[in-house]
């Protein structure tokens, strides 16, 4: 499955309407406006030096070191972006910047292999004696990550040769045999960047590297003591206090063995991001008990502590997990890089599993916090998506210091918007699984796809308007009598679904694990019509919820609404939504233009209203609020703040 | 007026058994812990160095000074709480130590009048050079307040005298006088100080100064940029960064002059300290303008950004304001230090103005707030009183890092349990307002009163059982034909009060301003009869208050109520009490022992139970829940958290 996965990424074209605009803002604005950006020529933010950096790495600019240890990982994910572009499409003009961007990074890479540029120009003869806090592995990951891309849109060797010699010096820096280093990544990313080498080099060294650095993990004596006492009790960044990343382990997941380890806790990038490799490395050792680890943190994950836009990391502090069932809406952190690292594990789980739940997670956070965190202009970005949003509040009171109440140009830290943008352009990759030959259809996203599924080499083409319609076609374009299974997903959110091949009717209650198998010799026009049924539906939270209690989510397909003050008034928290209203979808573009081609809905609600006196704040006895009738417009969440600053509120009130 | 409130303030006891109660645990556990605390007796504490530092500035003991830059104002805090004890009720030993530590502060002061243990010990030299973070004139604030309580109630001079020549310096020191600082305190006290030092002095000249630091507050140039300027761009702590209070000065309620605010914004003590005493001086003065400003102040404080257990301050951030309608119920600040303060405001603003609306406010914040950050035991302490708690939140999530679940034994920066302490020891100073020849009873407190009024000196002695009954009665028992008015205050929370005067009933629509004015001519027996029914009222926010919505809180006579885990269970977000539920008034001894003599709430309500699964963090389209049926148990807020951890709510849900 290993090769094929890739294989089938290359043959897969989206032709979506919904993702193909997305695409295209990736492709016209994003990645153009990133360029500049990272060559210091966007006026009135703060310069970013990443090219520079490298320029002056390789002696051909003279100056200091500009922005954050992890600089180059700017570049890196970059030119990651860049690779699933011209997988796409070629385009002359930004391969030819791609190419020479690559040369840049080929002349700072020092003759051992070694390429940082922070370490070489500030720091040099600091090499690897800051692993908890300085990020240099984590820049290598990204690295490796860009250089597998590039390799695999262009067919291009320099960057992953680059890469490799970089790997091969860690290789040398770092394991248990004597003399080397036992440290690991105080952010983990290496360990799936190698996984993702490993899969294309099949280089045992790489998966043994990857291991390595999966299973020092936490042990002890804990080398990011070790690290701390050999450079003498320096630390380089003191986030919430002198060697904070050193003193509170948990926040890098390193406070225990991963073997030990079976929940979400610290910071949730790191989070999502370490067990993505270590899934990864799992599945491709066949490590049954590293699986088992990634399934017991992901349940503590998805059934405590995600929101259900699929927003993880509820709290600013350490940009963290919390605890069990602590998910405040209004003061969410829920960074946009932390659900794509969710999408990240998630599809790692679903290589590993076959188990849709983990697709549906994917969905969810894919469609809803990923989304939200890049405005419908493609140039303005949230990093903290939260599920309530009060202005007022937010300028008065400091614990909302985090939350934007509008969407930002850019950010001092940029990690965000080029995630959101490596995954958009790289969404091909995840909407087909192969193994064997099962073709896994794991997103409804049209398009046409080329997939080898055991000797054949088959044809689809999705049609479709997901995901605001929930009738499909998968339709064999060539087959060849290809005898195989095409595994369709039915989402969780959908409680009728249908399936017919060829106008006949397959029974769903036969599904395993979310995927309803259909066996078959497959021939050209062979047509799997899909019908989910895009009901509104209403979530609870669970009752140790406290946050949703009293109060539903509203969900269609795969997207989660929120209303918005622009649409309803303010004081949402005045808002009802009965139990018994019905919705009627209604075409965006009836709303509002920023919301055409998009389903909206509305229901009949009401405002509780008071007679209330302004001189006083509370009020003895008062009489039962009037409850007037007021038509509840519902968008989607990923649609919020694209019309100026207002209230918005993902849970409403329920009666 | 001015003489006659201390002279009756002397002589009013306290036989109320709710007080007595409370003035017991001050005099037996409060002030003799603090003394031990100031002398650093108390094991596993940091010591407080307090007493030690004037004995080091007296040159009697060696040394660095301890603790924070305002350590005196603990001794002189405790001095003034020891003052009201020894008013009350003289005693030899206690004195004897208050008379010594009087010298030793008397030995610590300079020949020049000034005293200051941290500029005389650590920072000699640079006397004046920090108003804005230094807290030098705050010191001299509390000590001017000790010496004012300590010879009104030993009649002993010595401390007065010492504040007296300690404040004779600070006038040669500040003005707006050519060669004179400019400056006024970061940390508003002396202001409140010197209009009581003026109080007893008649002094002219301690008018003039009060008037001049409430006048140059927020001139421009400003001052704090100036001294900044000066002593080279230093600061002393760098709260939310460096120079913030400097910068930041909104925070201090220095950022326009007081003529020109409005609202209640920036650091709550120091807010409600800074306008106590400008409320004071607006009266002594006969200054309407300040008087409006104080009353704008207050309103916008009162109708937008106050707790309905009368707390204040909103937020961790700067322990201060946020803005209106942002009162957030389980990441409150709420100071308890606030809400003593906010009682002093009350007090003056109820002196300038005989309107029982400010008597009602400080009634809320007494009974509700400033209670709860004293344990039941006397001994523990809350100096952060939130209106929700979860204890596993308050683990899980930073945001709440400021927020305790179980109660303190003390506090590194020991503000509140002294402030607390010298509040109830004077409680006697609240209970009546005499102005000529009309007697207000502003609070409900058994005891006896010998008053002069107009020309004729009074005795009232107050019968009841307050805040748990509201019949009560008032007794005249020495008036020898007293020809003048006593008017009694009618709470807001009593909606059909019924007065008699000899058993005939008097209109209580005739009240003016919340108060019912009785004119007679008064004889020895006359008797006053109150009937204020202690219905339990349910209190509603505002319709902009969303931390509110939905909610209801509970009150009977001035006591807000509670719900609590101990007596409801787990999951305080799942019980509703419907709004036709009555409530039966319990004794709290059959609750609890801890709740003995109390008066106990208990309604029919129920609680949403789902039949959720452990697996699933949301569900689609759920049943309505099961409305089990439930006694919620209400127990007084100020009684909360005295049985160990767990869940607590003010806001309950109601249907």
């Amino acid at each position: 499955m290993n090769q094929l996965n890739h294989a089938a990424s290359r043959q897969v074209s989206i032709e979506d309407t919904f993702w193909r605009a997305y695409r295209h803002l990736v492709r016209g604005v994003v990645v153009p406006y990133q360029w500049e950006a990272l060559n210091d020529r966007i006026a009135d933010t703060e310069p970013s030096g990443a090219v520079r950096n490298f320029r002056i790495a390789a002696g051909e600019d003279e100056g200091a070191f500009t922005g954050m240890v992890f600089q180059d990982s700017d570049i890196t994910k970059w030119l990651e972006a860049v690779a699933y572009l011209l997988a796409e499409q070629r385009d002359a003009e930004l391969e030819q910047i791609a190419d020479e961007t690559i040369d840049l990074l080929a002349r700072a890479q020092h003759d051992d292999g070694y390429l940082n540029t922070y370490f070489t120009i500030k720091a040099p003869g600091q090499r690897w004696t800051n692993l908890a806090e300085c990020h240099e592995l984590y820049c290598a990951g990204h690295l490796i990550e860009a250089a597998v891309a590039y390799w695999q849109a262009t067919g291009k060797r320099k960057l992953l040769e680059v890469a490799e010699r970089f790997v091969a010096h860690i290789d040398t820096v770092f394991g248990t045999e004597a003399g080397k280093l036992n440290g690991y990544p105080g952010h983990p990313e290496i360990e799936l960047a190698l996984m993702r080498l490993h899969e294309v080099s099949g280089n045992p060294r790489h998966l043994a590297l990857a291991r390595y650095f999966v299973e020092q993990r936490g042990a002890r004596p804990h080398y990011y003591d070790i690290e701390y006492e050999k450079r003498g009790r320096v630390s380089h960044w003191d986030v919430h206090g002198r060697a904070w990343i050193t003193t509170h382990k948990a926040y890098s997941q390193a406070h225990k063995p991963i073997a030990e380890q079976d929940a979400a806790v610290g910071h949730a990038v790191r989070l999502v991001y370490l067990y993505a490799g270590v899934a990864h490395l799992a599945r491709v050792s066949g490590d049954a008990a590293k699986l088992n680890v990634c399934k017991a943190v992901w349940r503590n994950m998805v059934t405590r502590q995600m929101y259900v836009t699929g927003g993880i990391g509820a709290q600013v502090w350490g940009e963290s997990f919390t605890c069990d069932y602590e998910l405040p809406n209004d003061t969410a952190y829920t960074e946009t890089c932390a659900s794509v690292g969710l999408v990240f594990f998630a599809r790692r789980m679903l290589e590993a599993s076959r188990e849709s739940g983990y697709a549906d997670v994917l969905e969810r956070a894919l469609y809803n916090t990923v989304l939200a965190g890049i405005g419908l202009d493609g140039r303005s970005f949230f990093y903290v998506n939260p599920l309530e949003t009060h202005p007022a509040g937010i300028r008065g009171n400091h614990k909302y210091e985090h939350v934007k109440p509008v969407r930002q140009r850019w950010f001092g830290c940029a990690c965000c918007p080029p995630n959101v943008a490596r995954l958009i352009a790289s969404l091909d990759q995840y909407v087909y699984l192969v193994d064997d030959s099962i073709i896994y259809v794991n997103l409804y996203v049209a398009g046409e796809a080329r997939l080898n599924a055991g000797t054949s080499r088959v044809t689809l083409r999705q049609q479709g308007n997901y995901p605001w319609r929930g009738d499909l076609r998968i339709v064999v374009e060539q087959a060849d009598g290809f005898d195989g299974t095409i595994a369709v997903r039915l989402p969780d959110w959908c409680a009728a679904p249908e399936v017919r091949v060829n106008g006949d009717t397959v029974a769903c209650s036969a599904a395993v694990d979310g995927y309803l198998h259909l066996p078959r010799v497959w021939h050209d026009g062979d047509t799997i019509e899909l019908v989910l049924p895009m009901t509104v539906r209403r979530l609870t939270g669970h009752g140790k919820l406290r946050h949703a209690a009293g109060k539903v989510a509203v969900q269609r397909g795969p997207i989660v609404y929120c209303i918005e003050q622009a649409d309803n008034g303010a004081d949402l928290h005045a808002l009802y939504l009965p139990r018994d209203a019905g919705f009627e979808v209604v075409d965006g573009a009836q709303i509002d233009a920023s919301l055409a081609e998009k389903v909206v809905l509305q229901a009949r609600g009401y405002r509780i209203s008071h007679h209330e006196s302004d001189d006083a704040l509370y009020e003895f006895d008062a009489e039962a609020g009037d409850r007037v009738p007021q038509t509840l417009t519902f968008i989607p969440y990923f649609c919020w703040a694209n019309r100026g600053e207002g209230e918005m509120r993902v849970w409403v009130n329920s009666d």
